[in-house]
């Protein structure tokens, strides 16, 4: 098993060992640990969608120290969050779980066409911390996407120097894509090899659609013969697309589903060689032990294709 | 009492020491000193809303010395205002009560539909002045909300490495959100959240009526029976969303008004496990003997509670 | 008369000996010294108003070194003007009188509805040309309000901890006001609180009219019964409105008048306890005789209250 | 077992939760993983007394790689060496093994009385190469020990504010002790002292004999009746030196012995309530086999008392 | 007599005004103020020799504000002091009077053949207290002496930089010359030089005697018959060699004298042109009203040469 996470730590090679020793500590640790595959808790929809809509459900989870004990009890490999809830179990939690500290965060009372985040922790936030990663969001395709862009190519050299890995969320959104574009197949594979050429060492997606949305892309998935109707499909055109699977690319899975509907959707993940899932408002708004099982369920699916 | 102080600054583990000292210095301050209770007297309306407005009504109040005096002969766990403010008593008054430097402040000679305060003063200044903590006052909502939490970003990680605690006014507005909405429960909750994910010690928002503004959260808030009738449960409620009560969430009466009026308001923060209050122009307006009385009263609230 | 210093001086506290060492220069030089009373000569209208509008009248005053002489002929307390006008005299007049660096000015080629003036000179100027203080000029009400008050915010702080004493011009203007509210009491009362707030060791205003511009504004000045129907009322007013009297802050007399006029205004100015006089146009414009003549007068006004 | 390393971890309230996280990492890793007990693989032979002294008995120790292996496969809590030894593995090694870097080293072409080893690497090094921890050496007693404890000072400050460990070394020598001095209780605990007053979270001294060095240390001892004639009772005593047991301190063999000399010190060090060994030439100089089996021999000594 | 202080100030033509405003401020000060002449009060002799040594014979001196006072009263023209004397009465005396600080000073605990001062204070507080000028002392001779130098050329610029003036006392002592070399007027003559080749604005030396130190001096002395038998020869002698006249070279007296004594000297530093005297123990030992005397009848010797 080790193995195979000394293979994907050789695609890293222009990265210092520091930053090595984080990718590492997140590959091996929790239930998936050595495996290669990844499945990550993040809790930023406090600050992304408000309390209530996030935590009402299952109000354990207004509670910060209830994330980081649910990501270790479930055998996560990392917990991500923003500043506040970070801090909040820093201490008791150091060095139980790796944890990824989200530099940039939107919230929701105002909506925008052309979104843009708002820088709201440090690299130095994530040292202090015990973090073993940054994360970052870009918005590919909207009208700030160069702000985004450039914001995080400072906050990923200073990450990188420092050896903590850097976590890219890519979500293509703004005036330019319908609402369909933003999970469409072409959308989602550009916007994953964007993140994969800034220099993010994990890319986080949402999982693809077989809507086109781009009509010069659209030419090229007919004119090659890309083959996009299956979710496993469409998984390993992304993973292609990013660097030819020499990236790690998970996948979210978006709003609250039913169990049947996230596990469905795993399966298409795992079989077309995903890295692993993203799982949030699926994993916390449901009772711990419910929520653990789940998890578990997931990671089942990992390993057997691991 | 002492142990609540204690078992509060337990929630803090993420920050020095040196923040811990501040926070315990406002803690134990005051006739709530050792409670966990608060009660600040803010005076940042002469820049705010401009002086005869401000203080024509309580004249003693043109004079910066009279409100430090006034929160010591009260009882105040501290006192917060701009720079002129402090500057004018930081000599006399040094150690005397905690303080807290307003950074940024908005005047009302021009009105926009998506304010942002200047920032007007520094870490540097509250170091210089002998503060126990910062404050600054975000509008989510507002268009420029996200220059605010940069802003803010930057600011706290610099108190914090300093040692200065750090009081979050969070203030939603915009042109995003309805006149009623800047006070609905749904919004004062998640502005209360976001101040929380943001990294503040202690949060200020307004008392929250039982109006909800957003339709994702109304639909949420039926769904799940989350109770916004009386005051206390929607305070019960406020808390709750920061941080499960692991964060210091103090309420503002907002406009003068007559003291069963206060009280009564202050009864349901005290009800619904607010940690306290401030309170400026209802303290600052009245001539000093009844401003006193008032504060007591409402200090006794709080005591009831404790 | 040395205790009325003394007494100012004890109202900056705050600040370092070495501010006080240059507030006490200013107050106690010229034939005010050890007053109390101020009477500051100020020449920036030739960067503000242009050569000939300037200058022409007088043409002596198109030379820098005549405004030094000026100032130390009529025995005022301090001589402000932008970069230029000083550093063609500093080496000459080097230690002779108190001088003031204007730190930001706006030239008349291009009149906007929101304006904001350039900064043109830093603290480290002010070190290297010997003055007593910096200079700024703030548009409360324009909608680049927050940008002036955020680069005041730096240089008063640069300025204060090299011991530079800050004078801060407060105009109120700007698309949210009319042209006749630029110099209503309100505002004008509101510009000065909003410079004390600002931190400003001396403040200038305009001497203002008894309009009253905002309506909340209004209806407090009628229901508490301020009186502002003299000058003398509104000065009072202004003084008590800039920290009931514990910050200096004198008066600009505007466009060039009659020397009756000058002499009304500051009788008024006097009475109502205003500090001084900052008078440009109405000195320079003059020939030196009479305009140190007009001066001389100006300041035996103040004599007689101080 | 993981609420002895909770507990030990609270003794050190005033550093970060990074700090924290990397000091569980060492205390978690190994045989000896969770119990507080520590064992480590030091190797800075090969600059301090030159490579064919160092490796020549088991050529193996020649190649960097081999003590990572060992490290590892001995089960040990960390690995510490200098720069170009960590550096040469970091990259295979990442993250498998918490590593120290040593950032002082000292080598013996040339011998004084007075010694000082050389910086030679830094705190950026260690982020870089993914380091739990910096190592650095002082000799108290030595004419140039402020020059040592002001470089550990900065480089201390430095560390922790970026989430490193501290591990001191603090090795009394010098023109004023004599060579048994260097070992003597009196002077041992005298040094374990001065490197928690510095800061240090993990101290390494050597076993201590019953010698006592200093007079006036000598007249105390006798007073007191402090017990020194068993190496229990002086470890307990050095422990008890070291903020009576609230910071981590291990011991160190010093030269080559056989495996009974060995195991009876460190039977000493446990029984007298050590938290563990460094254990260099006495582990590398031997065969791998019969290095791994003496380390766990000596790992099972502190197992039986943890 | 305003034209003297413009005539010295033309010698500094490569300085900021800033400077120049300084040494005004001293020039003008006192009852010397606009001859070019100047007393200064030193009281450095509690840090140098011991509070007893210094202030037990005239105990009102052990208070910091005595001499502040003392100054002032006398009509010095400055008062020169280290961090703390300065510190305690800075707020009071604030532009009172010219003060000096002291940057370097040494103790006499331990007495080295090859003397240097510790560096005790900043620019940075020397702008913050408000002082005129920098003071600094150089041991030319010492084998520190190039370290002085060292510390002295950053002092310098960084105070000219900030238009404070720069006082350097020039003391040559150190193994390479004799006691009595000290104040040998070859030596003396030469401290002085330097001190002008350092760039200093005002040289403090010793009243040198007529003994001629070096060897290759002595030779150049009798050759070109330099006078040195008087000390009005040997005061025109250093002030020849500080720049032929144009640089300020004041003169120290040393240990107490009588009256006689004291006044003896001074009026040879008046006939060789000498620009004044700095006089501490002489002043401050005696009871005040005779030390005002006699600093009187000091001012007055100078005065007849004005």
């Amino acid at each position: 098993m080790a193995n195979r996470v000394d293979e994907i730590l050789g695609w890293y090679g222009a990265d210092h060992p520091g930053v090595l020793k984080n990718l590492r500590w997140m590959l091996e640790s929790g239930r998936l640990g050595g495996t290669g595959k990844m499945v990550i808790l993040p809790v930023d929809q406090g600050f992304e969608h408000g309390p209530a809509r996030s935590f009402a459900k299952n109000p354990a989870g207004y509670d910060p120290l209830y994330h980081y004990q649910l990501a270790i009890d479930a055998g996560c490999n990392a917990y991500a969050a923003p500043l506040g809830f970070l801090e909040a179990g820093a201490r008791q939690f150091a060095g139980r779980i790796p944890t990824i500290l989200k530099l940039n965060n939107s919230e929701s009372l105002l909506s925008t066409s052309d979104p843009k985040p708002a820088v709201t922790a440090s690299v130095e936030d994530a040292l202090r911390l015990g973090c073993a990663a940054v994360g970052f969001t870009i918005y590919p395709g909207s009208a700030e996407r160069n702000e985004m862009y450039m914001e995080f190519r400072e906050i990923a050299e200073d990450a990188k120097s420092v050896g903590l890995a850097v976590v890219l969320w890519s979500y293509p959104r703004g005036s330019g894509l319908s609402k369909e574009g933003e999970t469409a197949i072409d959308v989602i594979a550009y916007g994953a090899q964007i993140a994969a050429q800034l220099g993010a060492h994990i890319i986080k997606v949402k999982a693809p659609t077989d809507h086109i949305e781009q009509a010069a892309a659209r030419a090229v998935y007919e004119a090659e013969g890309i083959e996009v109707s299956s979710l496993a499909d469409r998984i390993a055109h992304v993973v292609q697309s990013t660097f030819d699977g020499r990236r790690i690319v998970i996948f979210s899975g978006g709003a609250a589903k039913d169990t049947d509907g996230v596990l469905a959707e795993v399966r298409g993940i795992a079989a077309g060689g995903g890295f692993g899932s993203i799982m949030g408002r699926n994993a916390f708004q449901r009772p711990k032990g419910e929520a653990i099982e789940l998890l578990h369920s997931v990671m089942d699916l990992y390993l057997e294709r691991a």
